[in-house]
């Protein structure tokens, strides 16, 4: 018998994964306007940028001011940045963000090839940071735990030794990320399990991709093995899709509609959550992977 | 703690739901060489196509062709046809099919709305076929058994009177199908274990579609709820999606590809199957709304 929490916690991701994914920049009131329309629809916790150098990915050249617009103006928002160093932790802490996201891989290679840092540089990269700016919270982005481009399948050996060290630091949250898009729900449900019992008393949140059509599915195994916050994205975006027509992130639409249909409460509202989606269409990606946007609507169900 | 069983009947669509939801006619040597490729891959269970009036659907108008020419090569397949009728029955008959499909809605106003008829005047029908042509094995596609445009939720009620009644006119199996694509994993929960409850020796299959995202969660709740046979469709073709974009059916190499990697047996070669995918964008519809179609490849996982 299916059993499953009462409500989850909704983590937003799309303007910062998802933008960061797009070529072409996006005006600063554009993303500023998106933001406000996930606002407005009773999202609560946004991942709103990143603090990384302008050279590196230009589309988030404007972390400052989108940072320091959306502390302004939504005071009641869980915001969270993406930062990769102390430096860009300084600049996030100067804009008010008060909780970051830092991604560290469970594999070694993978670590290596997108950070150019090995997991121990990383993670004492992180006591840096964390020594640096006390009160600071931090969300560790566990990286390829489920599956990585070099190793392949990720043992699971390798998640729990980084989240183990990582909670030594000091991570308030942890996060497990199917970065490439290849977890199954038998991974979601065993993972999620063995964390849980090691380290039972830490914030545990999922971020899941819908690459290969297991985004809603995953998001099921984690509900049934008793996590409640999920990051998802608008529409689908960013989550690395590599050709045209392939899903990245599971779509925040996608996943309210399921969780709504199934009685677990959110906050946030569907309908006015679908005006973001229309936006996200209209003025940042036309083609968007997620399903809500082109499904049909229906009374009573 | 998951469990999931070791193998599943995978119940190959593509052919009837997905080409009859195309316009344009699809040459019947077109047809052939997909379904050779879909065999060769390993599908041993097959909906081939459907003797239905060809001015209600000219894209069937080949029907007979098609049965007796598979029928002809592929001896050792189970394959099935929908019929509407006794006509249709005896059709498909004469051209060596065994088993068909028959659909009846659990909601009284879709099947109005369907086929014209009560679901009486359907089951009476059935009960007409079944003495008019002994042997002939028969699946019961009871159609909204999750949601329905008019009624929206369809409760357990009207789907279980409709297996009852099914049952006692002979149908051998019976398959719930999410007809418009919204059905949620703690309604296949529920509704799946209360038709294993009241008819515990029944084979019970399930035919979700991927419309609102949960092709495979749903999948995922008829697993855990001991289903074995699924009907999904080669490229994610048909299931009546309505706007550029959506998703119909759900892909039987999405499905293949979750399974395979949970280890459950499927007798397909994967590889082999996205052959007949690859076959179907080139002649059939070069926009597919799978997963595994656009997915990147990576070994060990």
């Amino acid at each position: 018998m299916l059993t499953l929490p009462d409500k989850v916690d909704v983590f937003e991701v799309g303007p910062r994964d998802g933008f960061q994914n797009i070529k072409e920049f996006i005006p600063t009131p554009a993303k500023l306007a998106v933001i406000d329309k996930l606002v407005a629809a009773g999202v609560r916790n946004l991942e709103a940028t990143s603090f990384v150098h302008p050279k590196a990915i230009p589309q988030m050249a404007d972390a400052a001011e989108v940072a320091a617009t959306v502390a302004a103006r939504h005071p009641g928002l869980r915001k969270v940045a993406l930062v990769p160093n102390l430096t860009g932790a300084r600049k996030a802490y100067e804009c008010g963000i008060r909780e970051i996201t830092y991604v560290v891989s469970a594999s070694e290679k993978h670590n290596l090839a997108n950070i150019n840092r090995t997991r121990e540089q990383s993670l004492a990269d992180l006591r840096g940071i964390v020594e640096a700016i006390p009160g600071l919270r931090v969300r560790l982005a566990a990286a390829t735990s489920f599956g990585c481009p070099f190793l392949g399948r990720v043992e699971a050996g390798l998640v729990t030794s980084l989240v183990e060290a990582a909670l030594r630091i000091g991570v308030d949250t942890v996060v497990l990320c199917d970065t490439i898009g290849v977890a199954t729900p038998l991974q979601v449900d065993r993972l999620v399990r063995e964390v849980r019992t090691l380290f039972p008393a830490v914030p545990l949140g999922l971020h899941l991709h819908d690459t290969q059509g297991m985004g809603l599915a995953n998001t099921l195994a984690g509900l049934e093995a008793g996590v409640t916050m999920f990051e998802t994205s608008v529409g689908g975006l960013g989550g690395c899709p590599f050709a045209p027509g392939a899903a990245g992130n599971t779509a925040t639409e996608d996943m309210l509609n399921m969780l709504h249909r199934m009685g677990i409460a959110t906050g946030i509202d569907l309908d006015a959550y679908l005006e973001a989606v229309r936006l996200v269409k209209e003025t940042v990606q036309p083609a968007l992977t997620g399903h809500m946007a082109y499904a049909c609507k229906y009374e009573n169900l």
